[in-house]
């Protein structure tokens, strides 16, 4: 896990350099796999648009694009312009760094629940896409209302705008909570009272029927696991009796 | 979204304008169709009724009003009389203004989701009226206890007031809890205990109710959906094998 | 409702007095009802024993204790002695005022909703109690070892002591998060991630079989409402159609 | 219960003296119950497998290791070298004195509930399991992000590290929402959204089967125990027909 968070920050010392070995021992691994698998592949389109292998390269290419630019920028070191140019590569390349974490998603092709997880989020793009309407509906209408409320009546002014107050929505909604920005005011605060209320509400409706989808993929996929190390089964016991009859 | 949000403070500078000016053309937009609807519909009294229609209205009506508002406030202006009065206008104002964010229930026309709410929360009333009884006979029963409980003993004075615990019983019963208030003392603390356990059980009663009416009328929209699509699909086949015929 | 939450602060104001008044006549007519339900029940003992007649007495007789107590001090206002045991009597009078919310109660007899409620608590209470077990065990639990984890390694000194954690893991496993105590160091934040993921499940376990009670009293006392009232109906019908046949 | 917590500190007062003679008793008791049901059990293995008796020993145990240490500490207590190793040993002694609430799970032998739950744990690993994988990957994707994202642009510093932002991640995946690490910038607020909602609709995947296991074990052992009590109910009328009939 250190080694996907490793963030090299200027000097690289011995540990530093330790993690660097390592890591390029791994992403060699998984270049050489997804290369073979690339070969063997019949349709190059197809296997190329695959989520687990756009998931792959995606976790595979920012290794590589961040040596080429290190490499670029080392050469370029000596010319002091272009500085603002070189701090925007670099937020560039921390966000690919953090990408590397997608190598935990490779996990998926060897657990069942995380397959399952996969399916169901394909199975009900309809669902989400029902959550998020419901939940933007909502910070819509709370929102204006919350920021009118406490921008007139409230003494302390916690909320200084309205995007703001889509956070406080989300927030409440969600009945998270944190308390970083508090309706103070009467008014503001039977706003919150009915958006805590409507966000339990627009939650719970399409969470259920997610969950249905889910339980029902996963028998689904555990059948067809086991269907499958069934057939694995008959066939290496098929060719079993036919090596012992010849 | 941008539209909805901009207050006009004072001085309305070029980008203000051009806001002004996308308003315009929505609202003229808006209004023409709905004039239109209004004169092909057949019962005038029925059209008027309509939630979807009453939204349109409450949607369209600020930007007409506050133009009204705004000319007639540039006629009185040099009488500086009636500031006080003007203010309280202001705020009307803002109020209308907010209400623009029900463009967003235009929506409605065209999402199956959001036209599934409107029908749970018209089926669903006698749900929502018990949720709110349980919260509000919850909340008489625990305010003056826990402000019983911490004006007494709590070492700091964060509960000021019943009204003031009202806001407090809310935010711990539907498990948000900001933490602007907390109770500080042993018995105070008892009584929390008490009311966040009874707020998840009231909660967890109409919640699922109200959830199997919105999938029922969730499926029960859908395949009316599809049966008018399949009749509209009919008549059109009817139609073009009636050309070919002739 | 701002009836029951009247404190009397020393001076009593003219609204102070109408207030009082109001609330004479209140239990006024209260108390009438009380009595001559009580002439009219046929067993004494089984009246004084439900609930809701139980709930009655507790609202009615704050008010009379408070008449006979304020009675009392007045007479023995000279007396300075004994201002700890006054004290004592103010805060006695205090929690019985409060007591006064239990009027809300008396909407029980007139809500299916509240009915179906308190059906479902008499019939749930091993399922109560459950909840209960597991919410103590639980806290048992994970109390000393977030005790030890913060009082050992913990930077800020939240957890002082082992009843204070108890309030955190209440807080915690109900998933309230008030954030007034939050452990710092590494081990505290694990007991804390078992807690929460433990209180989470534990909460589920018996909400869910409460709410199928809660659902089927709903139904049953909605039956035999209605037959309640259908049979009403027929006799008055009868009683008619009699009075139409002499 | 307060027994549990009593950590001497230093002097032993008389009270604490009274709590040290209790718990000798209550031990006592433990140990020779615990020696009695291991002399009777008929496969040694077995007996010291079965997890209430490692629950038994590891309350019981604490207390002998604790006396042990305590008396070889007496012993070298004029040497002053050592002290670090010493307070190594203090802490491990409060450790094992935190294990004493073990005792509670003793209440297991005789509570349905508890039992249920023992069963329900042991037969849903596999969904406990999934659980934690599903948390662990979300938190592994959104903590980079949380961190890069405030890091970069947030004003106050909040997100030292990204161990630290996993500790954010859970407490906003659960809903607990603490409010100690709050994202300040809009990206930030984005991951945040999206890891909450991601983490509502996670938990609410395993949780919902591992109810439906908890309820069918309930039932299951709840027709056990009837049978079983049946069956002592017909064995004690049958003996006693039997010595009627001699």
């Amino acid at each position: 896990m250190f080694l996907f968070h490793s963030i090299f920050q200027g000097e690289c010392s011995q540990k530093c350099y330790d993690i660097f070995v390592l890591e390029t021992v791994c992403v060699a691994w998984f270049s050489l796999e997804f290369i073979l698998r690339f070969i063997q592949a019949e349709r190059t389109c197809l296997f190329l648009r695959t989520p687990l292998n756009i998931i792959d390269m995606m976790a595979i290419l920012p290794y590589y694009i961040t040596l080429i630019v290190d490499a670029m920028s080392e050469e370029k070191k000596p010319g002091v312009a272009g500085n603002n140019y070189l701090e925007k590569v670099g937020l560039v390349l921390r966000v690919l760094r953090a990408l590397r974490i997608l190598y935990v998603m490779r996990l998926a092709r060897h657990s069942l629940g995380l397959q399952t997880l996969g399916l169901t989020v394909r199975r009900c793009t309809r669902e989400f896409g029902l959550l998020l309407l419901f939940l933007c509906v909502a910070m819509a209408l709370f929102s204006p209302l919350v920021y009118l409320a406490e921008s007139e009546l409230g003494a302390k002014q916690e909320f200084t705008s309205i995007p703001g107050s889509y956070w406080w929505a989300v927030i409440s909604m969600t009945t998270v909570g944190y308390g970083d920005m508090v309706p103070r005011s009467i008014p503001g605060q039977v706003v919150a009272l009915s958006s805590i209320l409507s966000g339990i509400l627009l939650m719970a409706f399409p969470v259920t029927s997610i969950f249905h989808t889910f339980s029902r993929s996963y028998t689904e996929l555990k059948e067809q696991q086991q269907r499958a190390s069934r057939q694995l089964h008959r066939l290496e016991e098929r060719e079993q009796s036919m090596v012992l009859d010849s």
